[in-house]
């Protein structure tokens, strides 16, 4: 049984107006968080840490200089750079929002670049990170666990995350402060992180208005395999049968059930790679369902048909309306 | 090559304003248009006729008096009646707006009621449709064809309709005068229609709002069988593989993908059994899709995954934005 955090303990008061500068009823939970990846999600994250104060600081790290200086003047973040590692040093909180194929690379290159200048201000006697100065706490926001969770084991502040938020729209012009409010954020710790990391990450998910809940890398891969990644497959192969002369005909049941076909096949080719397994079963799971109605259909099986129509219509209603 | 009808000829002087009862700039169209059915479909078909001043006059025919009574008050129709044939005889038009099971037995009703009632009108003298009334027309709105046109072969002034909008949302309540602004309205008239009917039926759906445009029913099927019949099947699918304890893990997009499965068995198992083989032939094809998905994940072959997932976005976006 899923067990949820208490209600999200975001200030009500903290919510209106966006951007805004008020000074939050409460210390900020962070000092200085760390946006890797300043798109959709990433900026979204951005905007509700400061719209909710939860931060003192938001720092935007990407490739690209002139869409970070647009997003710091979005005001969506105090700072920009392009250098993840120094960027690294003064950040309380890390966040990674990149593609699901790059966040154990840029966690490897934060670790090894910290380390490094560490060793180098113990030989020289001064130091970036000041001594006495908050932990460095990193996550993730990727929608696949166990292949970033795993190979980071040894890197035991990392604690993986999955905000479920999303939206078909992409980059940080579509950015909503709002895109996290009262959904669920799952946290994978692995058995050997430690209790304070999780509290503290639990707090900052919570505070920017989401309800979280932890479990471990793979019960998470196998359920975002049926809610999140198969139903990307399912749209695709769907929308994939339109030939170009039927499109005049498309109403909105075609619309809605393909809609989520239009996203990055780069993104999704990872994120599917990345969770093979529970993919493939719940692929085996709607071809059967398919084969049943087929069958159903040829021997004009009225009992048969209604019931499989009444199963989907069931479970489909357990899902909280729209 | 689909040719669409010139476009919707409606006014936009006649939008503002729902209820209203404005004179229209052109004498209405049709005299009496009487809607059987008075759900989602028929209620906005009756409210668009009275916005945009399509027909003098609009009678609701069901079986459920208060229900009507409430879609009079409700001021979607002008009069209400349990009557079919009672009520087809004030009628210059008659829209099934039934469910797909129902339209050829109501149709035979009108048609064998109007007759004895001529008989016998001959036989004493009178009779109940004036002589040199305009001529009865009758259509429907139902989503398959050749099983409800190719029955009624006999009945020269009935001509097949499927104005292709709709919505999740059921009962008259949820009418609404734009549903069918802009869509698409297939009439599907047999080689022995009467050329002077399918003008007049063209001339009402565009004046509700919607393009025109003529096929076979066989074409309509197998166009609808893809563009929203199998996309009911696969949404059904798709939400019936969807566990009770995995629904907390549910985002945006199992939402979107699923929603059409929500929608009513009894409904759907007619369509779907008046359409077999097409759908049959359309489940094939995502069966190949999901399999060479499945294929592409087992042996982890990235640019395999990656064409299947761009063909689905390039088919998507061939459907204009929503």
């Amino acid at each position: 049984m899923v067990q949820f955090s208490e209600k999200a303990h975001y200030n009500p008061a903290l919510m209106s107006g966006f951007p805004f500068s008020n000074t939050p009823l409460n210390a900020p939970l962070e000092e200085t968080v760390v946006i890797v990846g300043v798109g959709l999600i990433g900026g979204s994250l951005a905007a509700a840490i400061r719209q909710r104060g939860v931060a003192r600081r938001v720092i935007g790290v990407g490739r690209n200089a002139s869409r970070l200086e647009s997003a710091r003047q979005a005001k969506l973040i105090d700072d920009v750079s392009t250098d993840l590692v120094e960027a690294a040093r003064s950040a309380s909180l890390i966040v990674f929002c990149t593609p699901v194929d790059k966040i154990v690379e840029q966690v490897r290159q934060v670790v090894t670049g910290l380390n490094s200048s560490e060793k180098r201000a113990t030989h020289s006697g001064t130091s970036k990170r000041k001594p006495g100065a908050e932990k460095l706490l990193l996550t993730d926001a990727g929608s696949v666990k166990g292949a970033i969770c795993h190979p980071l084991a040894d890197v035991t502040n990392f604690i993986g995350s999955h905000p479920i938020a999303g939206s078909h729209r992409q980059g940080f012009e579509a950015a909503d402060p709002n895109l996290y409010q009262g959904k669920v954020c799952v946290l994978t710790p692995l058995d050997s992180a430690d209790r304070n990391h999780l509290i503290r990450l639990e707090k900052f998910w919570s505070a920017v208005g989401m309800k979280t809940v932890s479990m471990s890398p793979e019960e998470h891969d196998a359920a975002l395999a049926m809610t999140s990644h198969l139903p990307h497959v399912v749209a695709s192969a769907l929308a994939a049968t339109l030939t170009p002369d039927k499109v005049p005909f498309v109403g909105s049941g075609f619309r809605t059930t393909t809609r989520i076909a239009a996203g990055d096949p780069d993104l999704w080719t990872q994120i599917l790679l990345n969770n093979v397994n529970d993919i493939v079963s719940g692929i085996e799971d709607v071809q059967h369902r398919l084969e049943s109605f087929h069958l159903a259909l040829k021997l004009g099986n009225t009992e048969v048909l209604k019931q499989l129509l009444e199963e989907g219509k069931e479970a489909r209603e357990r899902v909280e309306k729209e």
